[in-house]
This record gives C-alpha cells, structure tokens and sequence, in this order.
C-alpha cells in the first residue's frame, strides 16, 4: 500500500507521502512516490501517486519524457486544470497499453494521484485524480486530499486542519497523520518525502526526505505518543452510569 | 457498516459497539450490536457482532432460543473456548441455510463476532470469531479486538492500550475511538452501547447506551478535540530543512 496527503490552504501546500511498496508483505521495497515538476519563478507542480507502481512509474516517465516535446506537456499546460486532464489523459493511455494483455492474471493495475501546484497568475491549486482518470478539485470546503491507505490518518486531519490552518502546524498535522498510520499499518513505512509550498512563492522546493533516524520526527512522535496518552489521562472519569 | 471494539485487561473487560447499519446511505437503521448472555455469580458471555444484520439476527436468536434446549448452549458449555465454539459453529450453520438459496444475487452475507466474558473457575478471555466460523484469543500482547469499520480508531488504541491499563483509562480510550471513527465516517453512528466487567465480579453488567445528547461523552470529545489540537500547536516548529 503506500499513503500520501496533500493540503491546499490560504498560505499554500503541503505535500507528504511514504515511500514504502509492497507486492505482499515478503516483497517490500523503497520507491519515491512524490515527483516534482516545474519551471522556477513561473509554475510548479507535485505529483502523488499511489497504486501499482508498474502503473505509476510509466505515468509519470511519460510525463517527463514529454517535457521536450511538441505536444502539451507539464511545463508548457496553461492551467493546474490541464494539468490535471493530461495526467488523467496519461493515466488512460498508460491502463490501455498494460490491460490490453492476457498476462495481467487478475492484477490490479489501477492507481490514482494527486496534483498540486501553482501557475503564475492564478491561485494554487489541488486535484484529486481518480483511477478512472477524471478528478476532482480541493475547495476551502474540503481543503486536502488522501490516496492509498488513509484511514488510520485521517481523524487526525479532520479534527484539525481548516483552509486557514498555518503552514507549520498544517505540516506537523501531516507528520503526525503519517505516524498513527505507520504504527498501525504494515504497508506504509519511512522515508518519508515532505514538500511545503509558500503560495505566490513561484520557487521550486526541492523538498526534503526524512529518513527513520530523523530526530525532529522522533521528537514530535515521540512528544505526541506521551501527550495524548496524558491527555486519555485527564479526561474527567466515566460516570457511574458507565458502569451499570 | 458497523464498528465494535472489545478489550479484555488485567482488571476486566471493556466493551463498545455503535448502532448503525446501513443497506446504503439511504437505507440507515439503529440496530443493537451487543449482546449479554449469562447467569448472576457463575459466568458472563458478551457478543459483538460486525457484518450482515439478517446473518448476526439469525445467529444471536439461535443461540437465545437454545437456552432452554438440551443441547450444548451458552448458558451450559463448559469454558470461553467452548462458547466460542458454538459461536462459530452456529453462524456456520446459518450461513449454510442462508448461502443455499439461489437469491442471494451476490448479496454478501458473512459476518464476524467478538465474544469476551468469564465462567466461573477460570480468567475472563475474549475471542474473535472470523466470517469462516475459526476463532483465535487475545493474549497480554494484543489485549484487544476490533470488527467493523476498525482502521480510523485504531492509533489511539494502539498508541494507549496495554493489557495492564486500568479500566477506567480503556474506557476512555475505546470511547475517543470510536468518537475518532463517527467524525471521520458516516457508517458509524450512535448511540454507542457500552458494557464494562470486572474481573472476577461475576456480575452480569446490563450495559449503558451512550445517546447523542449523553453530557459526558459530549464533555470528553470536546475536551479531546480542544487538548489535540494544542498538543499539535506545542510541538516544536519543524527545522529548516523541512522547507527546502
């Protein structure tokens, strides 16, 4: 499996993925699934993937092969939206090619991304890009998405996280998140791969890996784990009701 | 959906089970989905059921039914083990009946229980039983089960509970799980049905219903919602290199 979350928010983006795959739990590996696109001072692009990895690897060497090209690519698309439509269009294309074969033997070769970013002249921008290839924005409404294994993280999120939420405490909400769900689910593990983005900043981060030794990452999961099990500890005691 | 957790400590067992069922979103129902059986001063036998309502209804009204007879029954089998036995063989057996007829029209019609209690002589236990009718117990090391909708209140158990934690803190902990679980999922619902025994009391508990309305439960996820997000705001800022 493999977890990412994005955030689109009044101050900008947030991006955070695992790195973990796994094709049963005897065949675990390391692959990168947070992919930066862009052309500094003028766009920047992150793409999420999670999904069969055979799928997701060719999507986004597709898109990168076709930087150069003549056709519409990320780097020359005017809109996150047509962004979101080639990735979408790229995913069909790629799910044509491999399911058309008589070996798929019942393998899942769907997978599913998230675009965020910002083009010069309009605000940032997220998308949800559902296996089937269509997708749907973030709002302020709903200001972040998950793919992949999201439900151990995503209480966490919904008890904190607004479209005003700061950067700082947006980002350690996602850190957090990606905890609750390494420690109870197998499928997703350290590194992690972290991308913040400043809106209107038009910079392109290169973001930042944090591996397992990672001391900041041990200190806050280590400082959440003590505080919320003193916090289970403070709540007024269970009525005698409770205990009929 | 559905979502029941059980725990069985060193000081007793602690039970919880929302109410909802639901044959799609416009087909939502309050259903009970914990189920007391047992005999003041010898033995206490709390089933939790997760899956096909028409499945676990069958199966909780055979074994009720049989109380009386002159078979083995929950009111006379000799140990947890045994009960848990019959648990499995009894949805067996209704599956058996329900699986044969040529109307299923692919209808899923498994379903899973937890059973948790003591009879007299020996130590409270707590099993549970998978849709195939197999069972296994849980140990010091996984003092806990969950059937359902588990994953959203999974990390605060996994984070908090240990078989030596007091009844009153696990308490508190399955109830912020399944509070984690209603915000972030609609197939779970109140009222919750809650059921706590102490070991060796032999008591035959009746339960408590927590109702939407219910003062402390308001109380406690207020105060967890408020305490979370000040644990998240002190933890320290990440580093810099968390930005690039």
């Amino acid at each position: 499996m493999t977890y990412c979350v994005a955030m689109s928010l009044a101050e900008g983006l947030v991006f955070v993925s695992d790195s973990r795959t796994n094709a049963g739990v005897d065949h675990i590996a390391t692959f990168r699934k947070l992919h930066v696109f862009g052309v500094p001072g003028e766009r920047l692009l992150v793409l999420q993937s999670a999904g069969n990895l055979a799928t997701s690897q060719s999507v986004i060497s597709l898109l990168r092969q076709r930087l150069n090209g003549e056709g519409p690519h990320l780097h020359n698309v005017a809109s996150l939206f047509a962004a979101a439509l080639l990735l979408g269009e790229t995913l069909r294309e790629t799910l044509a090619r491999e399911g058309k074969s008589d070996l798929t033997q019942g393998v899942d070769l769907s997978c599913s991304f998230l675009i965020g970013g910002q083009i010069q002249g309009a605000p940032p921008e997220l998308y949800n890009i559902y296996p089937q290839g269509n997708f749907i924005a973030s709002t302020e409404d709903t200001p972040y998405f998950q793919i992949g294994e999201s439900k151990y993280g995503k209480p966490i999120i919904d008890r904190s996280l607004t479209y005003q939420t700061q950067l700082e405490q947006a980002l350690r909400c996602a850190l957090i998140s990606f905890d609750s769900t390494i420690r109870s689910n197998l499928s997703v593990g350290m590194p992690l791969d972290v991308l913040v983005y400043r809106a209107d900043s038009l910079m392109l981060p290169s973001g930042f890996r944090v591996e397992e030794s990672d001391s900041y990452f041990e200190t806050i999961r280590r400082q959440w784990g003590t505080g919320l099990r003193e916090l289970l500890g403070d709540l007024p005691a269970p009525p005698g009701d409770y205990w009929n």
